[in-house]
């Protein structure tokens, strides 16, 4: 295969994100002649049978890396994580019941602002007071008559992160934007979960959601097609025309996170991130926001400088040594480093050095 | 440029739809390397200065191939032409009115359908009865208080299309998927329109939406932020991660658009149309659909074979001729070939002397 030339830098960007160099070069010789069809990826018809494989190894894939039958059911959709949060409560919310939310994070607390629109919302647990810089407590016990117990596995913005479920006969559904393949977990436990793709799986423009029958089953169904998961289930994501694109790059990337392993990965990731950690306690000049151990994301590391110069210092030192993608959140400001599934153990090192590095630059200012 | 193999094959299919070659080759290299930024177009983040610089080129493109000035916005979504189906009315019906929906084709009934669940509709034109080979014939007057008065401009399945706009005082909502940029509109008229951008101006994945600023003032504001228009345009198409890829490769279609000028893709258009529906009225084994010449599709030309093994045959015949994407839609049977603004007059000029050659081969037989 001819492949491009890339030039690649240390990407550390919280979404889209990192994507390894093979997915890359394979999705690129697709945009010009997928699979030898004479066809590019972006023309071929998405009821031919060349996209229908695409689609059924996908779900496939994402079905035996989460470990499901087939009492789930996999969905390629449109209109990222925040159209599920309006989406949810419009199936699953109905006059009689009340939806749980636990507000741990920006895009925990927009989910339960949508849902509010449809119907009655509580939020069981919240660290809005605490500026999201810890996991909220949760309640001992959790009304088990809620509709549904909506969380976000791990907060991007915050660096944050649940590593176990909330205990509950509730159903649960679960934003897994940030974290989904990262690590393990009970999957078909869930209800629902759902995932923009553009941080472990793929590009920008597709949401997997997956969707376990029998809650699917007691949905609401008065509802126009588009926004019901039953008559995309009904559709097997062919209810109008899906983003091809953008499914293709998530199959590339869920065939490398089989290759990798779920349990390599998972492993890398705790790596990478104990470094990174481990150094900003130590360095002098840098300090992690999130205290409580417990709470950490291994996605989103996110940390702030004793003061400006060397905050300023450290962006300017870093992108010398083409380090792309470091900065906070605009909400947040400070430092951002995402060790998403794509960013190597080797770029991590290389950014612990630099972090070294610019410790001694600093101090002998 | 290092170039991907191509090996093209001369493809009608009627969405996804076919792509000049240059755009496939910038997508394919830029989907490594974006601009020699070392980052992938699938990579770079959706609110850095390289990724507004690609929509506001865009938004400016897509103004000036339809003559607006700043009192329309410039949308890019996910969902397709269906999730907007369900936005049109959230956004612009309420319970004092109607809206009012001309039925011409399977998308604009699913429009009308969505629309259903949200308040009062009115079918004001309808050709259902006639199996929709013919356009709706518009009643004289339009009840002037409708909330806006929705149609397709072309009827992609059943290959028609609207030349004018219905003559109202009623804001006019138009789903122009399968022809905006093939031709000329009065498009500074419209309340709204909108494309899905897999037919003339990109791949599967994002939809463009043209909104005039003082029909979007008097739409309502009691909506989740990702079901309102409004937020969109306050976001300016950030109000989540937008499918930058998609809206990208509709940047590269919008420059190709401009290069080869509206004007001259309409003349070639109407060539393409002509020429074949001329032959297909000459050749002794085929008929197009639709009779009234005026209401022919130039983009979706569907037609019939005078009996099956003419239509297995030229079915046959033309894919070993390298010739794809032919097949009419499921529900209509047939054959429906779409020319849409990448597909060159020499593809058309080829197919011809094909369906010239097969009937020569035919009547032998």
């Amino acid at each position: 295969m001819t492949n491009y030339s890339s030039n690649r830098k240390l990407y550390f960007g919280a979404g889209p994100a990192s994507l390894p160099e093979e997915v890359l070069q394979e999705a690129a010789a697709a945009v010009v002649n997928f699979n030898n069809t004479g066809l590019s990826i972006l023309e071929i018809p998405h009821r031919g049978k060349q996209f229908i494989a695409v689609l059924e190894e996908a779900n496939a894939l994402v079905k035996e890396l989460c470990g499901l039958n087939d009492n789930h059911e996999v969905l390629w959709m449109q209109g990222g994580g925040r159209l599920q949060f309006c989406m949810i409560p419009m199936n699953f919310l109905n006059q009689e019941k009340t939806a749980g939310y636990i507000d741990s994070g920006h895009w925990a607390h927009e989910a339960a602002k949508a849902a509010a629109y449809y119907g009655n919302t509580q939020i069981i647990a919240s660290s809005k007071t605490e500026n999201y810089n810890q996991l909220p407590l949760l309640p001992e016990s959790i009304d088990p008559s809620l509709a549904y117990l909506h969380f976000t596995t791990n907060n991007t913005i915050y660096g944050t992160q649940w590593t176990t479920e909330p205990k509950t006969s509730v159903p649960l559904i679960a934003d897994m934007s940030s974290d989904f393949l990262s690590c393990q977990r009970n999957f078909s436990d869930y209800g629902m979960f759902y995932a923009c793709a553009q941080k472990n799986i793929g590009p920008a423009g597709v949401t997997l959601v997956v969707v376990r029958k029998d809650f699917l089953e007691k949905g609401n169904s008065n509802l126009p097609e588009m926004l019901s998961y039953a008559q995309h289930v009904k559709q097997q994501s062919l209810l109008n025309t899906p983003p091809v694109f953008a499914v293709y790059v998530s199959l590339l990337m869920l065939r490398w996170t089989k290759r990798q392993s779920l349990a390599f990965l998972e492993n890398t990731n705790n790596e990478k991130a104990t470094l990174l950690y481990t150094e900003l306690e130590r360095n002098s000049l840098f300090t992690p926001n999130i205290i409580n151990e417990n709470h950490r994301s291994k996605m989103n590391v996110c940390f702030k400088a004793i003061n400006e110069t060397a905050e300023k210092g450290f962006l300017a030192f870093s992108k010398n040594k083409d380090v792309e993608g470091i900065e906070g959140h605009r909400s947040a400001g400070g430092f951002r480093v995402s060790l998403y599934n794509a960013v190597t153990l080797a770029a991590v090192k290389k950014l612990i050095a630099f972090l070294q590095e610019y410790e001694q630059v600093y101090l002998k200012q």
